[in-house]
Formats: C-alpha cells, sequence, structure tokens
C-alpha cells in the first residue's frame, strides 16, 4: 500500500505539517464563505457596530487584550500530548483528517445544534447520512435500522441498555395492556412456536426476542390505534413506574417475581458499564462478566455455561454485551459464536436476550470486509487487500460480519474514525425500538418522526443539544475516506499490521537480560505485554518494573520521553483466561505470581494507531524497542533490591 | 451602556463580520503555532510523506476532489439559519464570541480529551478553572463544591439526580453497614437533634440533610478506613444491587417499605427531566409537577402544600428541582422561597430533600449580582448597572443569591454563555457527593484525586472521553468576558433590557383587530405571547392564528421569513396557572376557551438573545411587531372560515 499513490498521505496534516497548504486553504475558505454568507442576509441591514467605534482606544485595547490572552492560551497547548506523532503509541488518540478539521470548523461557525432540523436543517441531514453509512458498513438495512450521533461512546453504551430494557419488559406491559383492552394477541417464543400473550408464564415474558417484543408493540398498535393504547402501555411500563412500583406490579401480577434481570459482558468490557448498570438502577451485581480466553475475548463456552446456569436459576437476561475491540487489548469478541450460543439458547432453554455489540473502538475495522460497491469482500479479497496471505483469519472476519446480528452497536468516530471529540455514535437494527424510548419536547416542531427531509433527532436520544459541527466533520470525513477497503479499510490494515509487527517484533528481539511476554497476536492495533527479569521473584516487584517503565516513557508536559506507551492491569478474576498463559510462559516461576494475583497484574501497551506506521516506516516501533530496553536497564541499575545484587549472574 | 467603549462591540464577529480581521488574525495565530509545535517536535525525525510524494498526480487529484467536495459542503452549510443576526429570535441560540470560537479551534488541533490529564494535562487545568469560576459566581465555595463540563445540559441534570438518589438512600447503607461492622454511629436530623443511626426508621434515614448524609459516609471512613467498610458499603447501595434487590433488602429489613421517593419539579421543567426519571429506574410517575403562578414560576406555597401531603402519605423525597430560566419562558423560580419550605419542612415535617437549580439557561444571569472584585454588588449597584431604577426586582436577585443554596445546579455555557457547542456543566455544592459515584475504590486513587496539579475528572463523571477544545473555549471566553456586572453582566443586562422593551412594546403597540396578550414581564430574555381576534370562538382556531404566525416566521432553508421567532404549548394542567390569568384577559370570551384547555393552548416565543439588540438599536423589535401584524391579517384574509366573513364589522 505504500508507493507513489497512496492516499493516506494526503488524508492528514502530518507530523511537520506536510499538508499545512491544503487545511490552510480549507480554513480560508470556510471563513470566506460564513462571512459572504453573514452579509449576503439583509445587507439593507445597518450594522450594530458603527465603524467609528470598531477604531476607538477602547476597542483597539480590548482586542489587543484578547490577542495576548490568546497568544497565553497557545503557548499554554504546547503542552499538550503530541498525539499526532509515530512516537505516541499510548492512548487510542492520533491525528484527525484533514476533511474532519476542516468541516468541523466550517460548520462549527454556524453552531448547528443536531437536536432538532429546526435549528440545523443541513447538519442533521448530514448525520442521518453517516449513520446510514455505519449501518451499512456493518451490514445493517438502513431502512429497518436507526441511529445516531452522541457526544461518545459512553452515551451510546447507555442508550443500548436503556432501549435494551425497554424492550425486554415491553411484553409485560403488552400482556397487561391487551388484558385491559381485552384484545387477544398472539407473540412469537424463542422456539419459533407462537403463543397466546395472555398464557405465558413471567418467565416467558421475559424471553421474546427483541423483535418479537417490537412485533407485539406494532400489533397492539395496529389493534387499537392512538392514545388508548398509548396511555395502557405506559400505566405499565417500567418507565412510567419506576422500578419500585414495577417490581410490585410483578410480585402482584405473578406467583414468581424472578430475580432481577443480569447483564453479561466480558471481563475485559469498558469500565462505563458499571457506570451504565448502576445509573439505570440495574445494579453493579446484575453485570456479570464472562471469563475470557488467552485473546481476552469472552470465551462462548463459558457464556454457554452461564446461560444455562441463568435458566437453571430462572434469571432473565436483559443483554449480553460483546466487545468489538476492547479497550484496553483491541481484542474482538468472536460475535458470531456469541450470537451462536444465544440461537442455542433459543432452541435448547427457550431463553434469548438482546445483543449490544460495544464496537466503540473497533467498528471501523468494518471498513475492511466492503468493496467500493458496498458488497461484502470475501476473506481472499480482503487479505490481498492487507497484503497478507493469512491476515484476516476466518475468525476475525466472522466476528466483524456478525456484528450485522447485534440488536445493537455502539461506534465511535473519534476513535478509529480519527475525527476531532465529540463523535460517538448509536446504532439500532430495529428502528421500532426507539419508540420506547421517545419523548416529545414540546418546543421542537412534531410534524414527522419520518427520515427524511425534516429528520427528528431529539425525540429518540438521550442528550439534547448537540454539536452539528460534528455531524459535518464526519461527514466530510467518510466522503474523502469511504468506510470501505479503499478507504477507512486502508488506514485499518495499516496500522493493524504495524501492530502485528511490532508485537512480532517484541517476541523476536533479544531483551536479556529481560523476557518480554506478550499477550497473543493482537485482534487491532493494540500491543499488550511485558518486561520480566528473572530477580523479580514476588509479583509487586514484577509489577514495580513495569510501572517503571511505563512512567519512563509516558508524555508529560516537557515530552522529554522518547517514546509513548501507556499500561493496563489485568485483573483477577475477570482476566485470569489470559493472565494464566502469559505467566505460564515462566514455568513454575510465573505460576508462583498467581498466587498473588489478586493484585492484578501490570501489562504495558502500545496502541498503533498513527496513520502513518505503515509499512516502510516502521522507525518508530523500532526505536519503542530500543527505549523500552533503556529504561528497563536503567530501572535495574538504579534497583536497591538485594534480590538484585545477590544475583550478578542473571544480569550478565 | 451604549456609546464608543461598548465591549460588546469586539466580543462578537458581528452580523456583517465586522470584527472578521480579528478572528482571522486568531485563527491564523492559532494554526502557526500548532504547525510550528508540531515542526519542533523531534525535528531530526523524517517525514513519512517524502516531498516528492506529495506532488504526484494523484495526490494532487485526491487534493483537488477534497476541496471540490468541502465547497459543496460550505455551500449547503449557507442553508443554516442565521442565529446571529438580530432578525433571528426563535431558539436559544445567537453568536458566539470570538474568544470561544477562536479558542475551540485552536485547542481542536490538538484534540485533548478532557476524561483524564494523561490525554489533556492542558485543558483539564481550564476545565477546573472555568468550574471554579461558575461555582464562585453563583456562590458557591470553591474549596468545598466540584463540577466538571458536560456535553450538555441533559448530561447535567442526569448526573445531579444520579447524584442526588446515592445521597438519598446512602443513609440505609450506612446503617446496615454500620450494623455489621459494629460501628456506633450518629446521625444529624433535620431538627438539628442527633441520633445514632441505629434507631432510626426507615423514614428517618430517608430524611437526612445531603450534608449529614455525606457526613455520615466521611464518619465510616474514618471508623473503619480501607475497603472493608468501602465493600460493606458497596454491598448495601442501591447502586450495586439494583432497584429490584434494593426493593426487596427494604422490605426485608424495615417493616413499612416506604412507597417509591418522588422528584418534584414545576409543570414548566424541561424535556429531559422525564428521559432522566425514567432511564435512572425512578419513573415518570414519581416525577411531581408542582403547579405554577402566572409567571411560570413554581408556586412556593404548592410546593409547601405538596410536600406536606407527602409527608402525611410517607412518600420520600429524592430532590425538588427549581428552574432557573425555563426552557419556553425563562422563567426564574423563587428559589430563595423554595429553600425556605425546605427550612420549614425539615423543621415541621422532619423531611428533607436535595434541592437542585436547573440553571441550564439562566446560571449566566449570576454574573450580574458580581462587582469585578467578585463580591455581591448590592441591588442598588445591579439596577444601576442595568440603568433601571425598578429592575432587577428584590425577588429576582433573592432568587439568583439563593442558587448559592442549592445542592446542586447544572448551567450551560453554549446557552447564555454564548460559546459553541457542547458545553454543558454541572455544579455540586459539597464535593464528597462525588465520591457515592466514582467508579474506582477512593483508597486506590486518593492519592491523586486531588484538584491540584493532576485533576482526575473521568472518575466522578458519567461520561467518558469529552473534548477538551469545549474547555478551552469556555476558558477564554470567560478571560474575555468575565463573569460579573462588567463581562457577562453587560450581555445578560443588554438582552434582558431588549425583551422587557419588546415586551412592553407588544403591550403598548395597536394591533388592532388584533389584540396581544403576553405573559408577565420576563424574568430573562425570552418573551412570549399570543395574537387574538374575536372572531377565533374556539380554541383550536386560535391557536391556528398562532400556529400560522409562527410557521410563517420561522426559519427555513430560504431564509424568506423576514423575522423568526417560534412558539410553544402551555399545557394543561401544568400550566394552568399561567393559562388562567392570560386568557382572563379576555374575559368571558377567554374563559370559554378554558373548558377546550386539555389540547394546550399555543404561545409565540421569542429569545432575545442576540447580544446587539441593545438599547438603541430595537429596529428588529419593532420589525418584528410590524411582520407579526402582517402574517396575521394575511391570516385573517386567506381564512375561509365562516365565523370569520360573518363578522365583517371585527375586521374593520
Amino acid at each position: 500500500m505504500a508507493g507513489a499513490s497512496n492516499p493516506l498521505h494526503s488524508w492528514f496534516l502530518g507530523p511537520k505539517g506536510e499538508n499545512e497548504q491544503l487545511l490552510r486553504d480549507l480554513f480560508d475558505a470556510a471563513l470566506d464563505s460564513h462571512l459572504d454568507w453573514r452579509r449576503s442576509y439583509h445587507p439593507e441591514d445597518p450594522s450594530p457596530i458603527p465603524p467609528g467605534r470598531r477604531r476607538t482606544a477602547d476597542a483597539v485595547r480590548q482586542r489587543s487584550q484578547l490577542k495576548t490572552d490568546f497568544a497565553g492560551l497557545l503557548q499554554a497547548l504546547r503542552g499538550s500530548v503530541p498525539f499526532f506523532h509515530g512516537r505516541y503509541n499510548a492512548h487510542m488518540l492520533s491525528e484527525q483528517t484533514i476533511a474532519s478539521l476542516s468541516a468541523y470548523f466550517a460548520a462549527m461557525l454556524y453552531n448547528p445544534n443536531n437536536v432538532s432540523s429546526e435549528v440545523a436543517p443541513v447538519t442533521t441531514r448530514l448525520e442521518v447520512e453517516v449513520v446510514e453509512q455505519l449501518a451499512e458498513m456493518i451490514g445493517y438495512d438502513p431502512d429497518r435500522s436507526w441511529g445516531h450521533l452522541s457526544s461518545g461512546g459512553t452515551i451510546a453504551n447507555f442508550e443500548a441498555l436503556w432501549i435494551a430494557r425497554n424492550i425486554l419488559y415491553h411484553p409485560v406491559a403488552a400482556r397487561l395492556a391487551s388484558r385491559k383492552l381485552d384484545i387477544d394477541i398472539s407473540v412469537s417464543l424463542p422456539d419459533d412456536t407462537r403463543a397466546c400473550l395472555g398464557d405465558l408464564e413471567l418467565w416467558q415474558l421475559l424471553n421474546i426476542r427483541p423483535s418479537a417484543s417490537l412485533d407485539l408493540w406494532e400489533k397492539l398498535w395496529l389493534a387499537a390505534p392512538g392514545p388508548v393504547i398509548e396511555n395502557t402501555l405506559r400505566a405499565h411500563s417500567l418507565a412510567t413506574l419506576g422500578y419500585q412500583d414495577y417490581s410490585r406490579q410483578l410480585a402482584a401480577e405473578f406467583d414468581d417475581a424472578l430475580p432481577p434481570a443480569v447483564v453479561l459482558a466480558p471481563g475485559t468490557s469498558h469500565y462505563s458499564w458499571p457506570k451504565i448498570v448502576a445509573a439505570l438502577g440495574v445494579g453493579a451485581n446484575q453485570l456479570r462478566f464472562v471469563p475470557v480466553n488467552a485473546h481476552c475475548r469472552m470465551d462462548p463456552d463459558e457464556l454457554w455455561r452461564e446461560v444455562k446456569t441463568l435458566a437453571e436459576q430462572r434469571v432473565p437476561i436483559m443483554a449480553c454485551v460483546s466487545a468489538c475491540g476492547t479497550t484496553e487489548e483491541g481484542a474482538i469478541d468472536d460475535l458470531n459464536a456469541i450470537v451462536e450460543v444465544r440461537a442455542r439458547a433459543e432452541w435448547e432453554l427457550g431463553v434469548t436476550f438482546h445483543i449490544h455489540s460495544d464496537a466503540c473502538y473497533g467498528g471501523y475495522a468494518a471498513s475492511l470486509t466492503r468493496a467500493p460497491t458496498g458488497r461484502r469482500h470475501t476473506a481472499e479479497e480482503v487479505r490481498a487487500a492487507c497484503g497478507s496471505a493469512r491476515w484476516p483469519t476466518d475468525q476475525w472476519l466472522a466476528s466483524i460480519s456478525a456484528l450485522e446480528n447485534a440488536d445493537s452497536v455502539s461506534i465511535d468516530p473519534h476513535k478509529l474514525g480519527y475525527v476531532p471529540y465529540p463523535a460517538g455514535a448509536f446504532l439500532i437494527k430495529d428502528k421500532r425500538g426507539r419508540e420506547l424510548v421517545a419523548t416529545d419536547p414540546p418546543y421542537l416542531a412534531m410534524a414527522s418522526s419520518g427520515d427524511g427531509d425534516q429528520p427528528v433527532i431529539g425525540r429518540f436520544i438521550f442528550e439534547g443539544s448537540k454539536p452539528g459541527a460534528s455531524a459535518a466533520a464526519v461527514w466530510l470525513s467518510h466522503k474523502t475516506i469511504p468506510l470501505n477497503s479503499d478507504g477507512h479499510g486502508r488506514i485499518i490494515a495499516s496500522t493493524l499490521k504495524a501492530a502485528r509487527y511490532l508485537h512480532a517484533f517484541l517476541g523476536a528481539s533479544d531483551f536479556r537480560p529481560f523476557r518480554v511476554l506478550c499477550l497473543p497476536e493482537p485482534d487491532l492495533n493494540i500491543v499488550c505485554f511485558m518486561l520480566h527479569h528473572p530477580s523479580l521473584t514476588d509479583l509487586e516487584s514484577l509489577n514495580a518494573l513495569n510501572e517503571t517503565i511505563y512512567r519512563e516513557l509516558s508524555p508529560n508536559e516537557g515530552m522529554s520521553a522518547p517514546y509513548m506507551i501507556t499500561r493496563t492491569t489485568l485483573t483477577s478474576p475477570a482476566y485470569d483466561g489470559a493472565i494464566g498463559p502469559l505467566l505460564e510462559m515462566l514455568g513454575a516461576g510465573g505460576r508462583s505470581y498467581l498466587t498473588q494475583i489478586s493484585r492484578g497484574l501490570t501489562v504495558l501497551r502500545a496502541t498503533v494507531m498513527n496513520p502513518f506506521t505503515v509499512e516502510g516506516h516502521p522507525d518508530h516501533l523500532l526505536g519503542l524497542t530500543d527505549a523500552l530496553r533503556e529504561v528497563a536497564m536503567s530501572f535495574l541499575r538504579s534497583s536497591s533490591q538485594a534480590a538484585l545484587s545477590s544475583q550478578p549472574a542473571a544480569l550478565s
């Protein structure tokens, strides 16, 4: 992919501002156009700032003061972290595309508010477009799905569980409402048989497929249109009653009120999930972590065991959260296998649940599977585009392709979409789900809830005001860098290749007297590894070594570190499936650490997101390994541990 | 305030780009500084984009395509709504300050993520500074309070209720934990007596002042520091158990589990509140609307009656939400009176609750009460600064000053702070409250939870990644336009004066054959009014007249409307206290509408936010009234209603 025609060379400003002129031209054009727009709006109106007043001594002094303060801010900003540079491989931050920066700037001058087309006629349409692009990329039907941009992944994940909860409990409200309105209605069960809604027990009502729950909603509306059904459904819904009265309703209505519904998630899941379940009132106890395997992916066998146990205990499952690109390791769960577990649960156990893919980090990887025509590439085509005979693996492709089977997906353009903050996205496969959380902001035009010329966004989202500039940024960025193997697929392929290169290089390098232990080859572009020295016989010293390396190779305001990475802690028991094989490489010595594992294992973490760390320019990855060796040696030298000085032989 | 030295003239770009050169200079300086920063970082590193490759035919074509696509975007953006202009007085959108635009731009180039100082060492400090400025403006002690910026008001309000719920239920967890750990501990009751925690019944545990609940938290930590108390408290908390098991715990532990706690809010409150109570699991039924008076302010007497009734029914109160600047009318609740109701409830009923002020819109009005030294102005000084002998009223000042007594406050810089989206802010008076929603156990992060050089923001907020550029924008804007009567106070005073001018002018103008009915003089800069014609004898026709005026005076992409306003619906019963006096002006005819009021009353709404609509430049307000008359006449003419044609006399 390197070579004279590499479009990566035009997509970003570049570490030395190589594309300065392009960015400058775009900024100038945006300001010119905006000023012309202002001046052409009722040019006959007089200015409220007469020219004479602009030149008074006070006005000159005020402008001069602002320039001075601004210069101070600019000076301070130079203490920022150089995400743009190949030396930075720490957190998930990098360059932004020129397209997104210039479009954000252009739209910000207009300050549209994408809560409603009434205050953002242009950028709400752009938001609808980009969300449809994301939906098509992952394989959702744009006509049946829906989505919107959010301030970030936490809110998108929150909305996923908020909607999932409403869908889960909807059949209960539907049953009570249909009884009250004397409507006979049937519903599809997980084994594809049909039953009369009124005949079901609570356990069955809480095990209706999301699409069947929404069919129920639609049928009730057709059977009794208008405010009657609306009000009756509302009167029995969790959203209206709140958990406390809802629990009482369940207890009064059903002999067995059942334990609270749980949320399943891999042990690797993002820290937003405990916040989300606590805030929603689901409760942190109901967030059940499914063990992960050596690849830090949710183990589908463990998931099956958990689902089976929950079924035996009659514990409903609100949702299973699967990760597509964990924050710490970039791990991609075997989503196809998770979908299969659900299918099996439906047939064998009569159990079903909402599947949400937290693809905040990894979602853009799906672009690699799309040809410019929009069709899915074959596995061979993807591998050819990646210039590899063996990567991506069939499992990787199956996981990514299975996103189309998730009931909802969150994807952050402000991560692997390389656009400025804030830009998260929430997608739901069956757009009827949004109706279960809709509100009517009274002062906004309610003429249509359609997705046509006047898209209504605010009715269905949790947030209110939000920057239309963000939609413009994502839109122009996708226009320039489409969601296929010629566009974002190139960036993904390039950074994933760089990460695998780093992984291989770390594994093959001579770090003596240290040894480098790596997690398995990464699913995305995050490489996790640790350094080990035989003198560090307790886990605390081992962690101290890696914490020291992290501190020495951290950004700080002086930016004196030659390279920047970060670290994470693999906690026990969430990560036991990954910690075991990692320490196993050390033999008996490794197993001894396991006895102290409750404090967690520090591993170093390199996020290789820089778009320029491509084949032919691996200098910074080589430099990073040199720097690692150097700070590790310096740790040894400065260490006053008796264990070290008593084992000089080990240092040779 | 007009005159040669009016700083307003330098703070904004201006409707004709009068300050173009200043904005352009700042943008250029930002880009220059950023590029210099990039180039001075490891200048010895080679460029990954060799100069030859930048000039290939492909690279030229790619840049040219981006410029073409960008030009298309710029053209589309010209269909945006001209918020910047004095002809736009619809939604709460206007100019942004030059300071905020330029600082947002400057910081966006660095793309800092204010979730953590590790990825935003500069802008997290700026965020801490601006939140302290907001805290000082409303009268919070910056050392005891805390806050942060959010994506907007909905999230800030959500966090307020999320924290309030944790504080409300904390004494229950504390009682169970202290019993388990065999710790004797006393607690302050609302009547200022003290009692042993173990002796309290549930009703008393749910009526502990927020500060006393947090004292309890702190005392338990001192009595049993470390993970033991943390884990024990967690094990009994709502956040951990979730509502369903928590309810079971209450039922098992206390004879009387009590009804669910309610949230009180004025009938005028923002539409985010029903979403928030539904999402949190509190339930929409538990959101109780307190009737409003003719000024659209929560009626303190009604609040007292509601609190008394709830006490008789043993219904706990999670929070009382008070509005400082309602979204629809800009009404400012008599917060001082609401605080007095709580004090009376504490003494007479043993009942207390968290008070949250939703000052998303009106919070910046507090700047008017501050002298440049930071001290509170006297009422006379404020009135002098406003050039009025009678405004603001003592009640207005008492309401604003009472913000310092609210337990939490939300203020949106992206509304009356005149900065670009996204910028909301959440403030809590007693910063210990944040620990109850923190993601990590405090003993892990205590060392670094300080607000000093390395502010930790992510631990205590609901969102994750968020733009540091937003903090930079608010910071430079406050630097240029400080939160006192010389800064934001000037803008507030000026737009409020303009709104009162419009209100007076509407009331005094000759609209015959129509009559204009106005809500009382506005508390902020939103004017609500309606046109009436005697031929419109049913409410539907009356609403149709005002809906038509709204449609004719709405922005559309052609921007053909000469002036832009919007409308809102006063719903019944929420707004009965305001609807009654409004229709009462019409005598018996007005009372007849009341029989059909369940469909709501449409009123027109003008948000007079434009900073240039100052004394001496009221042309657009005069123009607006002319346009109103014209579209109303055209409605009459084109109307085919028999009622109209049969009453030609009324049209003369």
